[in-house]
């Protein structure tokens, strides 16, 4: 395989479509089955991801089970009344006006998990920074995530989640992290922006605000500006 | 913008090219210098990654005074030289004829932090797994690598620093966690095979092994095969 070649610009633009286009899908998800060939082809690109000293320590759980996923859509419903109860007055009425989980509408779920103690890779890298085997897996999780917008597959992660009941659904060992859980599915549209900002919970933050030269508070208008003047003002 | 459009075959193939064909650089940086406006679309597109509760929880130091990567370098040289001492005989050997970092021989390096408390986001979807908010920086990282491959640039993850005194170098909030420690620059070319499986230190793991249906250890060969009969075997 030749590595070095050139990107095309229309495969560079892919790139770029599917990292603008990608979107936490929980609202539009359809029904239709998703081919096996392509779910292989997200997961493999997911296990294709940079590890810390090649570790690769994820695994796969790939949940069609309708009964599977209403145990956890169950999980999630816990955990969501409990986490709206943080806000109140109108805050927390946008919050429960907000769609946050497709569990049951997407045809596919999938939980990644993280080994911290797998030894593949001989502890290479991760001395100095334990947490890397979970930074490994999340760099799986956005693979797929890409690929799969790129075959107009709809991803959303869930998080809200009581990630020891889910382990304990799940059979996962006690050892392991539940990194990602995913929803999967064909969609009715990939909305123009985030639900989150289209929603008015929160803003997209100004790029040049968060960029340091050299050491941090190094700010640089003129700098910044330079860099950014040819970006995709994306949504 | 139309963001529901189908993948062109050659921006679907952009995609996964950027995936396969991403590596781990160390050896092979030039020096030649990164024109601003391709390290502007890079940054953008770690800044258009997914967060939890739509957080953006990143900031990035974006490092090219020579004295500052030297004193990094150090800061390398020390942890990797106690990092060695954990391994014997052979691997011993091994571990030090790899080459772990190209802080000095890539024009930028490339420093991303993650604020844990940042309050943009409003907490939403963070109370059940307060690590959420590193993994968006992750998906960060993930988005600049895949993006930066599409323009021939190399990226290197360096995990083997002090990451206290990386802190107190770069001026680095107390609160704040440094999560990736990036060398970015053009290269002689991209290997075919991440180097620490072209070297012998760890092999690829068999994607079918890490396949679980529907819940942990729910093996399958048949499942397995029907949905990896089409995938690439990139390196």
């Amino acid at each position: 395989m030749v590595t070095t070649q050139l990107f095309s610009e229309e495969e560079k633009r892919g790139v770029y479509r599917a990292i603008y286009e990608r979107r936490d899908v929980r609202a539009e998800f359809l029904p239709d089955p998703i081919p096996p060939e392509v779910l292989g082809r997200i997961l493999d690109a997911a296990h294709h991801a940079p590890s810390v000293g090649f570790m690769q320590p994820w695994d796969f759980i790939l949940i069609q089970d309708p009964a599977v996923r209403r145990s956890i859509y169950e999980n999630f419903e816990r955990a969501n009344d409990q986490a709206s109860s943080v806000y109140t007055g109108d805050q927390r009425d946008a919050y429960r006006r907000l769609k946050l989980a497709g569990i049951l509408d997407a045809p596919v779920n999938l939980c990644i998990t993280c080994d911290r103690e797998r030894t593949t890779g001989h502890g290479l890298g991760r001395q100095t920074d334990p947490a890397t085997s979970l930074y490994s897996t999340v760099c799986a999780v956005q693979n797929l995530w890409l690929a799969a917008r790129a075959e107009s597959l709809g991803v959303g992660w869930v998080s809200i989640l009581d990630m020891e009941e889910l382990k304990a659904l799940l059979g996962i060992p006690a050892a392991l992290t539940p990194v990602a859980y995913l929803c999967i599915g064909y969609v009715s549209e990939f909305r123009p922006k985030p639900d989150l900002e289209e929603s008015g919970w929160e803003r997209r933050q100004s790029l040049p605000a968060l960029l340091h030269f050299d050491r941090w508070a190094g700010h640089d208008d003129q700098r910044a500006q330079a860099l950014l003047r040819e970006t995709v003002e994306g949504a």
